[in-house]
This record gives structure tokens, C-alpha cells and sequence, in this order.
């Protein structure tokens, strides 16, 4: 405990304060293989929750990349090197339509910050919405899309917000049809509050998924309406992939093939590289011209040729480990389990997810379905000691999230069902 | 040329248009080794530019801490892991006074973007200052601070220029002196501009060499006035180091110490890990508080256990390798050689910089001080031809920048001045 408390004071005096640790009593970890990870004191864990090492911590192939390319070239864009055009034509060819122009960043951030500045180019107007529970990265840009996290410091009347959907509890819509027409409605609200300030409609960001608002349960086909009324006014859509994408939802490379939808945009980043510094922006050929006749943008590190030595890795890495399979079966699997333990324990209201994320959210009352966050975050932190590494997420933080590296096995979610009763039947609601 | 051709055909496709690559044919690059670097059709170049492998290309050391950390252990600094501690209290140390915390990002573009953030939450003022001829980075906060990059689409008139400095000509000021109160007083102007328009004003960003404006050769006290003026008016120091920083100008680690100011803030990137993407900012620590207070900041790769282990490995170099006492003593010599060249050649105007910063200024008319920008392009794409990467940049693209790795030596600078006498003793003013 003395080496945590001096290692938090050291940690405060280099990186200031405010900066959130997981866990109530942190983790400090020193080494990681596949979906293992061990502290200082060889506590050994199993990751639910790393979606970085997309293809397991350390994996050797991507690591050989980096030392491969890292030993033999180092530069950037300004001079020609293929590793970019390998990866960029092997990436765009995942795509199911016309999105097969890229920019590479070394973040999500990065991507969604361009993202922003493209959809605004195109439609020569300014309003961008994002849904009240959702979170696109770090810039002065889009830390403006978030509520969770506090703005920035610029007042733009650009942003306005969408309610995140919330498939357990429909927000008082009397089915998911109907929710699907509030949220399209919801959206047209924000268009034309837009247009009456002048500010203009350029279009929606969002991730597929709906990662951050708790993933919920929607069907192929929920966004049409949305997508529908966001098309005739004109509006781009940004899918945020950076979460979801490279195959996590188990059935597609893409979660908006999952629900449906088309972005004239797609923003990828955390996955992307296992954890080297990458993101991506995807667009078509016209809006990339566009783009690239507004703005001279240059990134030194994005695109780099270890960058792409390592990026091109874990697509292939994805390809050859059938991961998509696998995260579509395991994930199966889990929710199975999960879903017996819900008969088992009243307070698990939900079981939800895709592929290799999914989760349960937990519920002081079923029927008002009361949101238990204290419990859930007792439980995470619970769950740690017993050696299993996962969060909470969504509108009101009571939803396990659980989102391990895409190479998880059935008898890792085994491991992980054990351990998840255990701890359930430890627990009281009113602990 | 066909492999050209085809390769320029797919790079457009694939990546867009509109963005450059170096020299009128460009250089399709394989292999690096130290300042050396060699292209596919095997010729072999003397890398007089790049300032990102600062190190050295493919540095052994820097390569092998990647690949140790890599194949250990790379998460993020939600968990608790002593690398960003060790690589933060090692950096900090570099300073000469109150930059005692840290937040690592992956791109100085991000570090410039927090900066921005902080100067702005600090003063609770949104006005800032840069010189007319600068670039701070590409997201679309900082975008806004470049004349020479369009600016987003974004109208903030958050933002202010004052003159780039240039010692060759002054301006119309009659010494260095009058210039030096002269720019102190071009920001006062625009600091009470900003009052008068209620935006109010939170600080300026200065790359303390002004090494886009053209390295101006500055004495130690030259900003003496304007720092007078903006701590007067209660504003915020943001030095970008990213291209002067870690010892590129000899005498010093940064490049503010060498002019003499005291930044509140400074912004670090491109060298910082030769090559591997990293990004930071240092500051204070109750400037640091106050942002983390208003600012949930987290950035998923920034600090990373990989980042941290490449940064170190790159700190450790520059002392190991006497990089800094090496930078000053071939930096010297090189002007020297370049001073011998300008007696030789009319149309070599001025011959300036600091430690592996270094250039010269190229004039059709010597009394004019006519910039002759079309013939320095000319050159750097000669000098290409000769085996010599460099480029040309200034308030009139007319200065050749010559910013080598920081292992380059004195038998370098004789192959490169060989080089540069033959393709000049070549040129004619009216080519």
C-alpha cells in the first residue's frame, strides 16, 4: 500500500491532479500477453476490457512490425512510401460502399476533429449533432459533442444534442418502432432550430453502436428514419467506428453494416494499431478533394511507416485468427451465460451486447427498472479483486462493460461467468 | 518514372489530392541509418532535414526500447505504470524553472491544442496572439493560429497576428533594439485591440527561434519587451519547442532559455521519440490543476508505457551521445562554411541560425535584399539531385533550412557544402 500511496503522490506532483485511475484501489500493471495481464505483485487478471490490444496484449506479430519497420524506416508523407497504400487499399476494401479515401492521424481525436471540419466544408454550414451521452475525443473541436465531458472553453453555438437511446427503458415509446421515429424526430428538431439560428445543418456524428449510452439493443434498420431526415436536409453523416469497428460486433468488420446505415464518413482510432498511436478518417473521393483544397493538412507522425507496418499487422492478424467468428460465437456464448445468471439475480435488469461487447446492467427495481449505479461500480471494483478487469458505461453508469481483446475464449468467459456469480452472490442491493 | 507515375496515380486515389510531397520528383524512401537515407532505386542521401529522428535514423537504442515495451506491456494511464512517472520527473528536470508537470498526448498539434485550452482557462479570456508567418499544428483549434495554413472553417475572432520577425531586414526599424520594442509594441496593440472587442486577452504562442518565420537570428534578451508587455496584461507564455527543442540549437535543451523568456507553458513533439508518436505539454502546477479542474482530459494512447519507454531512450541519447555540445560545435562549423560560400556567391544574402538549425538566405539583389524564392527551389530540388535532402522556408520561402539529425557531423557538413558549391557554382540568377 506505502509503494501505491507514494506512487499516487509522484503521479500527482508529475501529471496533476484530477487525472481518474480505474478502480477504486488502482492497478498498476507491468505486463500483459494475450488477454492476460499481471500486476507488480504477479497478480495475474484477465482483461474484460482492453479493446487497445484488439488482438491480445503483445501480440507477436505486431510487435515484429513495429521492430521491423521501426529498425529499417521512419519518415512521413512528404515522401513517398508504399506501407500507407498497402494499408489504406486493404482497409478501404472492408467497406461496403463508396468510402475508399483516407487521412491518417495518430488519434480517434484527430480523426473526428478532420471529420467535423469536412462535414462543415461540404455543406458550407455549421450545426453538428451528437446524443447527450457520448464522448468523440479530446480536441478543443469535439470536446465540444460531449455533456460527460465538460467543453472547452469556446462558446460555439454549433453543437446540439440528440437523447441517447436507451432500448430497456424506450423513453416512454411504446415499441422500438415508435423510439426509432422519436429519435428521427428528435434529430429534425435540432435541424430546424439550426436553420432558424442561422447556424445551418452539417450533419451527425455518431458511433453505431452506441458505445458510450450503453450499447443499446437496436435492430438492423432502427437509424433509416434518422438516416432519411438527416439526408434531405442535407446533412453528412460521421459513423464513429472507433469503439465498435475492426470486427469487435462480431457479425461485420463495421457497425453501421450492423445497423444499417451509410456514413459519408467513417472515423477510426484505439483498435486500429494495438495500441501504437493511430487513427484514420475514411471519406469518399470527392469530399477528401474538397477537404484537401480548404485545408493544407499535414500530419508529421500519420501515416508513418511504422504506423502503417503495424496497422496493416492486425488486419491481417483479424483475417488469418478468424476473429470476426470468434468474437460473434464467444459473444454468443457470454450473453448465454449471462443470461442464466439473470434468472439467477433479481437485480440484473438487462443483457445486452454484440460479438465482444456486451454487458448486463444491473437495477435496484425491475419493474421501474431503477438504475443501480453504486452497486455496479462495487461490483467492478469486486470483480478486480477476484482478478477480472472490467467497467461500467452508460446513461447512469450501471451497465457492465465488457469488451476484452477479440482472441477471448469461451473458456475465458467461463472464467470470467465463475467469478461475475461469485461476486453477484456476495452482493446485496443495499450493501 | 512509369513506378512513379503509377505510385503518384494510386497515392491520389487512395489518399486524396492536394497533398504535397518534397521536390518536383519525388523521393520514394526505404532504408534510414543515422543521417543517411536511401531511396528504392538504391541512391543513397545525406538527410539534411529531418529533425523527427533526432536521434538519428532507426536509432538502435530507441528501436529496442519500443520493442521492449512493446513485447512487455502497452496500455494506457487509466492503470498506474512508472514509465510516464520516470520519463515526466527526467524531462521536467530539463527545465529551468517552475515546468514541473506534465500531460503527454501523441502529436505537438494536441499538445498546442491543450495549451491553447489552458491559456484561455487560466486568464478566463479568449484572445490569442502568433506571428503572421507560423504554423502550431493541424487540428482545427490551432489551425486558426496559421496564416500560411488556411484557417478552418470556423470564424473565431479569438485570434490575432503580429509581424513575423526578420533580422536581414528589419523592417524599417533602425537596429535590433528599435526592432525588438517595435514587435513589443505591434502586441500591445493587438492585446488592446482584443480588450476593446470584450474578447480579452489570454496569451500568445511563439516558437521562441520563430523557426517557420525563417530563424531570425535573435539575441538573448530580444523578446525582453514583449515578455514585459504581456505579463503587464496578464497573459499566458505558450513556447512551442516541438522543432527548436531538445538541445536541436546547441547551447541548450530549449530553445526559450537561448533567448531568454520564461514560458508558462511549453508544447513538445516531432523529436520527442524519433519518430514514434508523441506529443507533450509542461506547465506549472497549479496552471495544470486549474485545466484538469474544467477539463476531463484523457487521451487513450498519450503516456503510453511505449511512448514513454521511446521517449526516455531518446532523453538518454542526447547525454550519452554529447548531442547537444555536438549540435553547437558542427552547427558552428557549418555557418562557417556557409559564411565562406556567401563571399563566393553574390546572391547568398545572410547566413544564420543555431547549433543543426541553420540556413542561408537567397537574394537576387544584395542591396535589395531581394528574395530570390523561385531560385532557392530550384536548388533544394538540385541539391536532391545530388544526394542532399533539404528544404527552403521564411516569410519568402528564400532561406534554405538546413535541420539535420543531431548526430551529424563535421565531415558531413564538408560532403554538404561540397554538394551546395557545386549545384550554386552551377546556378545563374536568371535560370
Amino acid at each position: 500500500m506505502t509503494h501505491y500511496k507514494n506512487i499516487l503522490v509522484k503521479r500527482d506532483q508529475l501529471l496533476g491532479p484530477n487525472l481518474p485511475t480505474f478502480y477504486d484501489q488502482p492497478v498498476h500493471l507491468v505486463k500483459g500477453k494475450d488477454v492476460w495481464v499481471w500486476d507488480i505483485d504477479g497478480k495475474k487478471y484477465l482483461d474484460c476490457y482492453n479493446n487497445v490490444p484488439h488482438v491480445g496484449h503483445c501480440h507477436p506479430k505486431v510487435v515484429e512490425a513495429i521492430y521491423k519497420q521501426s529498425s529499417t524506416l521512419n519518415t512521413h508523407t512528404r515522401y513517398i512510401h508504399e506501407g500507407i497504400l498497402t494499408y489504406i487499399e486493404k482497409l478501404t476494401q472492408t467497406f461496403n460502399f463508396d468510402l475508399t479515401t483516407a487521412i491518417m492521424t495518430c488519434t480517434g481525436s484527430e480523426a473526428n476533429d478532420i471529420a467535423l471540419r469536412i462535414a462543415q466544408t461540404i455543406t458550407n454550414a455549421k450545426g453538428i449533432i451528437s446524443t447527450n451521452h457520448t464522448y468523440h475525443g479530446n480536441t478543443a473541436l469535439v470536446s465540444q459533442l460531449s455533456d460527460t465531458n465538460p467543453s472547452s472553453s469556446f462558446s460555439l453555438n454549433s453543437f446540439k444534442r440528440v437523447f441517447a437511446p436507451d432500448s430497456y427503458r424506450l423513453n416512454g415509446s411504446k415499441n422500438l418502432e415508435e423510439y426509432s421515429r422519436n429519435f428521427a424526430q428528435d434529430i429534425e428538431q435540432k435541424i430546424n432550430e439550426f436553420k432558424k439560428e442561422n447556424i445551418g445543418f452539417a450533419g451527425i456524428i455518431l458511433c453505431p453502436f452506441f458505445a458510450n449510452e450503453g450499447f443499446p439493443n437496436l435492430p438492423n434498420g432502427w437509424l433509416e428514419p434518422a438516416q432519411k431526415i438527416i439526408k434531405k436536409h442535407g446533412g453528412i453523416i460521421i459513423a464513429d467506428e472507433v469503439q465498435p469497428g475492426f470486427g469487435r460486433l462480431g457479425s461485420s468488420m463495421w457497425s453501421h453494416d450492423i445497423i444499417g446505415i451509410q456514413p459519408d464518413i467513417v472515423t477510426i482510432g484505439k483498435p486500429m494499431a494495438n495500441g501504437h498511436p493511430v487513427g484514420a478518417l475514411i471519406t469518399n473521393y470527392n469530399f477528401m478533394s474538397e477537404f484537401r483544397k480548404k485545408y493544407r493538412y499535414f500530419n508529421t507522425f500519420g501515416g508513418n511507416p511504422v504506423s502503417c507496418a503495424a496497422s496493416l499487422s492486425v488486419l491481417e492478424i483479424i483475417k488469418e485468427e478468424n476473429l470476426l467468428s470468434n468474437a460473434e460465437k464467444v459473444g454468443d456464448y457470454a450473453q448465454k451465460k449471462l443470461k442464466e445468471l439473470a434468472k439467477k439475480y433479481e437485480f440484473i435488469g438487462d443483457v445486452r451486447g454484440s460479438g465482444l461487447f456486451f454487458g448486463i446492467e444491473l437495477v435496484s427495481d425491475k419493474n421501474a427498472k431503477t438504475p443501480a449505479s453504486e452497486l455496479t461500480s462495487k461490483i467492478v471494483n469486486q470483480m478486480k479483486d477476484e482478478g477480472i478487469l472490467l467497467s461500467k458505461l452508460g446513461i447512469n453508469y450501471n451497465t457492465l462493460k465488457i469488451r476484452p481483446p477479440m482472441t477471448f475464449t469461451k473458456a475465458n468467459v467461463d472464467y470470467l461467468i465463475e467469478k461475475l456469480d461469485k461476486v453477484l452472490d456476495k452482493t446485496q442491493l443495499n450493501d
